[in-house]
């Protein structure tokens, strides 16, 4: 065997592991007895020590330096996937095994604590599990090590390269543009009432069209499925073995329908990555930024348009007869419907990035000091009055929305925004390259636009950085007008 | 750290292992998608490995005589620990990895294989994956070593010390009896028409009455589950996880009753187990017939009796209103139909041992030879006419109707007529102990029956042989009299 192929078969087993991790990770969302919790942790943490000695064993250090050494040509599968093993190692390396099984077993734990404290809405439940993540991730960044700011620390895990004072400034030229439409877009959107499609909607009939949807998009139910959590997630536990997961309201179709809109585009994604590369550099997705542009382009720019509507609503009055009483126009104006409120899953596509805003801001205080977890419900409900305007009534719609800092996700929520963003660029240079993009759209054709993806996001893994891949997908990085333009022209039209 | 403690940290991670591959095995019946199956296959196969490495280390083989060489007094949960590591030892170290890695992966692809053979009824799909399995299991059996004849090396995994002229012998004893009883019980049971309870009984509230009567029973429902399989199964992923399956007719509530509440008596054994011991040998079942027992007790001896169903029908009725016009003799006699049929999951009572026999004659000579996979459908089909005088219509029907060849559980089937014979004694000894428990039992407190059942059977792990229990529990070791007793009494009254 080649250097290459011996270190290819370590991170092919490495892979392995992971993938077992998924497994046991999907469960625990899905499907986990109360009682079981602890049983899970021990199980996810020898399953991360086992990945951790692995990936950081002297023999895997020793065979990067040695496809290093050999050298591949620029742009290959191999010279992908020895960059990101060396990127990969390095991370690695510098958090210990006792560290790195301690964290996991923390985390396992503190989803179970979470569920239980948001479902009492009762955050000194979850307060000092959320101190010792906090202290633990603090930990985490001082280890892996930081110039600038120790948040640039946790940035880089799922944004490679990206950098806390970047986003800020991003961040800061977006929000005022944003919080000028919410007022004007509240205002038209308040021509369609809000209880518009008020009816009852089985969750059987929601799961049926549901699906009907993901299928014509392109997800592949051969290769994956649906399931029911509190959080909706697209997880992969092997190449072929994507799983989506939505919640249900009976009331409104429209939130379990766009859940898995936005975790179909997650998994279509997942199933044009490289498979014979899977979970290898070459075989896995560039970044978190990457991925939610294809979840909200198939969820807002696909599923949220009138063309959408125009083509779907009588499919959809099948599953839901009292659907035949309204126009497309009408179910696309309740579905795009602006009305600033808690629950960041649940928001308008307007308002959304100013709910990420306000993660981003905490996020940032609290790793970087000058805010106490005992502190932050205060925190969060008068910035949130601030962006908003609303006076948030209880912590389960406030601070314990979300599960990510429950798997110490500090760092991820801005990638949400960047997807936003990435997500308006790419549909115009898809409909730049593709003059009869739209029209396929609107005869319910999604192929054009999933080939299109597929050839120039899905097929790339981690060849390229965001920054690069962006570059070479639409001419330019990322920008932030793109999507102001798209928001306007659908909120203010 | 003694060389005891040593040991059983060594263990205690290998049983950590084996309960991630029951996730695995578990989410595979459940939820797995078409495409997966071979990804799942890698995922199993390198857990295999792993537990095998753990367990045939030097340093285990090295523990254990430590352990041996110190001592440890009789019937202890060190010295049950020490005598069981011996054992799985000494079974495990003679499959090298490389086999145990081959099986794993074959036995994955089987059941997925066999899985769509069965849909199609389609024998020759699945040929070559039963050629491969009882080729493998011809070769496990002589690596593991055997006297008397092949088989006796696999009845040994299962029903530790079983021999096979033995339980010929018991099996050439009880036939007979069994075959008499066949022909008047039918026409007793004639008496009640097939059709009495026909109607429509939707899932949910089948799934509803099922959980209520499985909680009634002691089944604790924060540390379990029920899902949907196509073949019922009970399986525990850890201490606190133990998972029930059956699936659904619509049109016979009581098929998946029965169902859930032969996996419950399982469960219940499961959750009855020295937790702190947990799948190390003082912690984990006696024996598959010893299991199988706890799962025909519950079914049959409770689930089946007219004191269930006298208490039980008022509830029955609040979920499927049209049983309101039947009396509780007339639901517990159509609960205890006999009428020789096809499936041995849904075979009455009395006929079921005949399905067993076919198996373990079946087996025998596929095993010792004598018989050729391809000639297994007609043999199959022969024997059954023999004895049932019936003639097999397809092969779904015949011999394509079980999992068990799937998994290579060769050996396993005769621990069914064992728990047969165990829980007919077992029920015998508990009514001799407390006079008082039919009354219990009558209002539906099945705690002093359980609270027996901890304490004589589930407590113990494997601190005894099966026969050695079954004596402790009883005062004799298994016979066949007390259960045709039992048949007599029930189905000829």
């Amino acid at each position: 065997m080649t250097p290459y192929e011996e270190l290819s078969a370590r991170f092919r087993e490495a892979a392995r592991i992971k993938s077992i991790q998924a497994v046991l990770g999907w469960d625990q969302e899905t499907f986990l007895p109360d009682k079981a919790a602890a049983w899970r942790g021990e199980q996810l943490s020898w399953l991360a020590g086992a990945h951790h000695r692995l990936v950081t064993a002297p023999e895997t250090a020793a065979g990067i330096d040695a496809c290093e050494a050999a050298g591949f040509a620029a742009d290959t599968v191999e010279s992908t996937n020895v960059r990101g093993w060396r990127r990969d190692y390095d991370l690695a390396a510098k958090l210990p095994s006792a560290f790195v099984e301690e964290l996991s077993r923390t985390t396992s734990e503190a989803t179970h604590v979470w569920a239980e404290a948001r479902r009492r809405s009762d955050f000194a439940h979850y307060r000092p599990m959320l101190e010792k993540l906090v202290s633990l991730t603090r930990q985490k960044a001082d280890l892996l090590g930081w110039e600038a700011c120790r948040y640039d620390a946790l940035l880089d895990e799922y944004e490679p390269g990206a950098r806390t004072t970047d986003i800020s400034a991003l961040f800061a030229e977006l929000a005022p543009q944003i919080a000028a439409l919410v007022g004007p877009a509240t205002e038209i959107s308040a021509r369609t009432p809000a209880d518009l499609l008020a009816g009852h909607y089985p969750i059987a009939a929601q799961q049926a069209f549901n699906r009907e949807v993901a299928e014509a998009f392109g997800f592949d139910f051969f290769a994956g499925r649906i399931d029911t959590t509190t959080h909706p997630f697209c997880t992969s536990l092997g190449p072929e073995d994507t799983r989506l997961t939505t919640r249900y309201d009976e009331g409104d179709f429209l939130s379990s329908l766009y859940g898995v809109l936005h975790e179909a585009g997650h998994g279509l994604y997942e199933q044009g990555l490289n498979k014979s590369e899977w979970s290898l550099p070459a075989g896995d997705a560039c970044s978190l930024g990457i991925h939610e542009s294809q979840s909200r382009l198939w969820e807002n720019h696909i599923g949220g348009s009138e063309a959408f509507w125009n083509h779907w609503l009588p499919r959809a009055a099948v599953h839901f007869p009292g659907l035949a009483a309204f126009t497309p126009q009408q179910v696309a104006a309740a579905a795009r419907r602006v009305s600033p409120s808690f629950i960041r899953v649940d928001a308008d596509e307007v308002t959304y990035d100013l709910h990420i805003i306000l993660r981003f801001e905490i996020e940032n205080l609290l790793i970087n000091g000058g805010l106490e977890v005992k502190d932050l419900p205060e925190a969060w409900n008068a910035r949130f009055r601030e962006l908003t305007g609303l006076t948030v009534p209880d912590d389960a719609r406030g601070c314990l929305q979300d599960i990510h800092w429950s798997f110490a996700g500090f760092g991820y929520f801005c990638t949400y925004t960047l997807g936003n963003l990435n997500a308006s660029q790419l549909m115009r240079a898809a409909r730049r390259d593709d003059p009869g993009l739209d029209s396929s759209l609107a005869s319910g054709q999604y192929a054009p636009l999933l080939n299109w993806l597929r050839s120039r996001v899905h097929a790339h893994g981690r060849r390229w950085s965001a920054p690069e891949l962006m570059r070479n997908a639409t001419g330019e990085p990322t920008r932030a007008d793109y999507h102001l333009e798209y928001l306007r022209a659908k909120f203010l039209a």
